[in-house]
């Protein structure tokens, strides 16, 4: 199926760093060839017996992989998936399945506890390596041949394992301007800095791009010409934005040119949600039911870098974080071979293997499930929370008087923004002409097309003590929701560059996640975040 | 029960390095207040709803505690722990009890595995930190009050973060002379080097590690005087020693007298094994059946340094890998609570929570077997491996004339050393006095008093071709056994200071692991190796 893959990458081993250069290589690699040998008996490593881990089975209920429906249409015409939403109440209802793991299976090919709950499967559970190469083939189709797959224990083991492999200290990181915390958090301390570009609605910009690089000057900037980039492509952290092909094409052949390393931080790649259409125009869907219906789902999604990358210049980290839950503690690189043996190292010494018991459970339910009921499963949880997304923007547009409107600067140029009013004073009046016309805009902001946050932006100038740079207003509004009953994610957290925000101190943010609370509790949230707002405003 | 406790370890702050004290501390801190209130709903996270989480249930079937006898006397009058050692061939004998998670249980209080796989459990899940404080408190009686228990994924996870957190690169950290290859190789390449003391039958010398600090000159040496100790004290890998209470006093009154910070790495503990005696004078072990015979088990090991440590500065690393599993991937820091902080900090950017599914099914075990049923399988476990031991030795003996010695000089000073010479050609011919006195040592080696391993020194200087120095007669002997199939560890991958071997080229070693092979394989590969030893010294 992918007869255009390259057969091989670029050698791109002098991307490695000092300190990953300098890591060990596997002492007894050489010795190796002994140790799997038949009749071979091994006493070099300390491995306890088996006999004595205290599991004789470890099982799991686990749901069945259409547990959710694939539209929202469905959803909405039954109802069926509101007891899902509130499981905790009738558990009973779930249709589930028995896996289960017993430390010696009968069959040598089964999952066997006995070799994960063991050293020495740093590189993963064979039956688990063989699930994540099949699936990133069909779902992501890298288009070289020779890549390699390797576990970590979730993205932000990943990452801080690519940035020690891929950056010495000193170093820039290419990053959207608004940009996931935590990954500048673990690089931060060892002197790797963010470089941050400007984004739009398809988050980070490559004119941006370009021009960050063409016009570098080590002299200007303090540190070299950044040679790895971070980025978050679909269901950007905070900004909820998509990247299309094209634009990942653009930012791909630019990286090419300055020879950049691409880091594909793509946690939300199955929560991808689309245009948000207003409840009043929204057309039920109609779930395709066609034989092909789970590969044409794959093709609809905005797909990796990895699709295009002829040079093994992309570093992709999967996560089962958003698909399984956040404790499986795995996920895997998908990377160049050259990159996956300096990761595998650090592993090594660090985590060494995933969890034996989340790793063989997962395994597991991956091999029951089979690649068409995982696909299954994630069509059913990227239609959840397009439901949710949906559910919480019709709540906003319940409580303010929301008026689409096209930005033409700042990093929503060209985008469909969605600009908050109060709401007129009671339902049944009406505002005059002239009283609506001189109404200030509360806040913004774009309906996100993948992901779990809405991210706001808080027009303070509309504030009526708004005068000269006031950096506390961002916090002072956090403060008063969190006293009423509601906690965002302030701004200033995701900002790539704390001292120079990207929209000044004019306006301030915030993050809402959609993607926990419960249909009720969402609803309440709006109508107490338009109260506490409107009064803060004070537009009375 | 402690009522000699000192209220407050010695600020201790000062020894955090340079990258560890840059870690960002929660942003969120300030904000936290808001979040668990009653009431308040929050938005800020990125966490997915339980609803999606596909497992309702996960659930285990577990040896009991008492699955193993505590001592030799009892498994060797039965047999019956045969079975258990060859558990694959007969597991439906084995005695199991059945424990369960569910996704929502009834009571607030039991493990709730929508809480074990959600995001922010750094710290552990609460019922498992509840039993780890119980069970350092009262294992390893901490000499001063306020410690801190921090779980990590394992000693090796563990070790990683602690050099990250108090040393900077271009630092030393002293170690033994022989040591975990591992522990060197995680810090290799941030240019952290070994400061190798020496050895004797307790493992570390005190009187070379005040030797080294008393006369340390940064001049000679290029690099400030450590202020970190990486220490294995209890089964000491590779030798297999036990440091008793006093030398541990020894230790710990010099590193205060140079400010030296102690990280024990103590994963064999409770592999205990005692003096090892030969079959001939050993006489049965009576087990103990009074009420407190768990205490007074605790009370016959060697202690933890944390036993003495008044002062806070001991950072102990425990793991489940050896009592429950090494894929547990789950262990956990006794420390003070200053460093505690900056290791929880490195975690959130690495690892970030161990495994929800592990952890839940090995905080359920712990709740089910209790404090009791813990250690009882505890002693259990170690008189498995003091089994081990005794047949591995046993088994050496059978296969080589073996003539106790005690040696003057090295790392065994004070030992009763084996000395290990080829048996006469046949059973019933006797060699005469002279020929006797002709023949060579082949190797000899202490046996261990804890953990998994047996540390042969090969002698050789018996070699017929032994000359100048041959730095690959270790190797040459390692492929010819590995060639007649039984894999060693090799002896230079253990050596500190890879470049200046304690015991020159005059000598190889070879580290033997007793843990994991089927005891008739163990037979075997000691037949195999006094062949292949007889061949290659070639005594005829």
């Amino acid at each position: 199926m992918n007869s255009e893959k390259k057969e091989n990458a670029i050698d791109l081993s002098y991307h490695i760093s000092d300190l990953a250069r300098s890591r060990q290589t596997s002492p007894l690699k050489g010795l190796s060839k002994y140790m799997g040998r038949p009749g071979v008996i091994s006493l070099a490593g300390g491995l306890p017996s088996a006999a004595y881990f205290p599991f004789s089975t470890i099982s799991g209920e686990a749901l069945v992989s259409e547990s959710f429906p694939v539209s929202v249409a469905e959803q909405s015409s039954s109802l069926s998936w509101l007891w899902k939403i509130f499981g905790a109440s009738s558990p009973s209802k779930e249709k589930t399945s028995h896996l289960s793991i017993p430390k010696y299976p009968s069959r040598p090919d089964e999952v066997n506890l006995s070799a994960a709950l063991q050293y020495g499967t740093a590189t993963g559970l064979p039956q688990l390596q063989g699930f994540l190469k099949d699936f990133v083939d069909r779902v992501y189709q890298p288009a070289y041949s020779d890549y390699t797959t390797l576990v970590h224990t979730g993205n932000t083991d990943g990452w801080s394992r690519v940035a020690s492999t891929l950056c010495n200290p000193g170093e820039g990181i290419l990053t959207e301007e608004w940009t996931y915390p935590s990954a500048l958090a673990s690089v931060a301390p060892v002197g790797i800095q963010a470089v941050p570009i400007a984004m739009d609605k398809e988050g980070m910009r490559s004119d941006s791009l370009r021009a960050t690089l063409e016009q570098w000057d080590e002299k200007v900037r303090g540190i070299p010409r950044p040679h790895v980039m971070y980025t978050v492509p679909i269901g950007q952290n905070p900004s909820g934005a998509t990247m299309g092909l094209s634009r990942k094409k653009e930012i791909y052949d630019i990286c090419v040119e300055y020879d950049v390393i691409i880091v594909e931080d793509d946690p939300y790649f199955f929560l991808q949600e689309g245009q948000y259409i207003p409840k009043a125009r929204r057309v039920p869907e109609v779930p395709s039911t066609t034989l092909d219906a789970e590969s044409r789902y794959i093709s609809s999604l905005a797909p990796s870098y990895l699709r295009i990358d002829y040079q093994g210049r992309v570093v992709r980290l999967d996560t089962f974080s958003k698909t399984i839950a956040p404790g499986s503690r795995l996920g895997w690189f998908t990377c160049n071979p050259v990159f996956a043996e300096r990761l595998e190292r650090a592993g090594e010494v660090s985590t060494q293997a995933p969890c034996g018991f989340g790793q063989s459970l997962i395994t597991q339910l991956l091999i029951n499930w089979k690649y068409d009921g995982y696909i299954r499963w994630l069509r059913g949880l990227g239609a959840q929370y397009k439901m949710r997304r949906d559910y919480f923007i019709d709540c906003l547009l319940d409580e303010f008087d929301v008026k689409p409107s096209v930005a033409t600067e700042g990093c929503w140029t060209g985008c469909d923004v969605y600009v908050a009013f109060s709401k007129p004073p009671s339902q049944g009046s009406v505002m005059s002409e002239k009283s609506v016309a001189l109404r200030k805009p509360l806040f913004s902001f774009v309906p996100p097309t993948s992901g779990m946050f809405v991210w706001l932006k808080i027009h303070f100038q509309s504030y009526p003590s708004y005068g000269d740079r006031d950096e506390t207003l961002e916090m002072k509004l956090w403060v008063a929701l969190a006293e009423a009953g509601v906690v965002l994610g302030p701004g200033w957290f995701f900002a790539a560059d704390i001292e120079d925000s990207p929209d000044g101190a004019r306006d301030g943010h915030f993050r809402i996640s959609f993607s926990n609370a419960e249909l009720d509790d969402l609803k309440k949230a709006t109508q107490i975040f338009a109260r506490i707002v409107g009064e803060f405003f004070d537009t009375s």
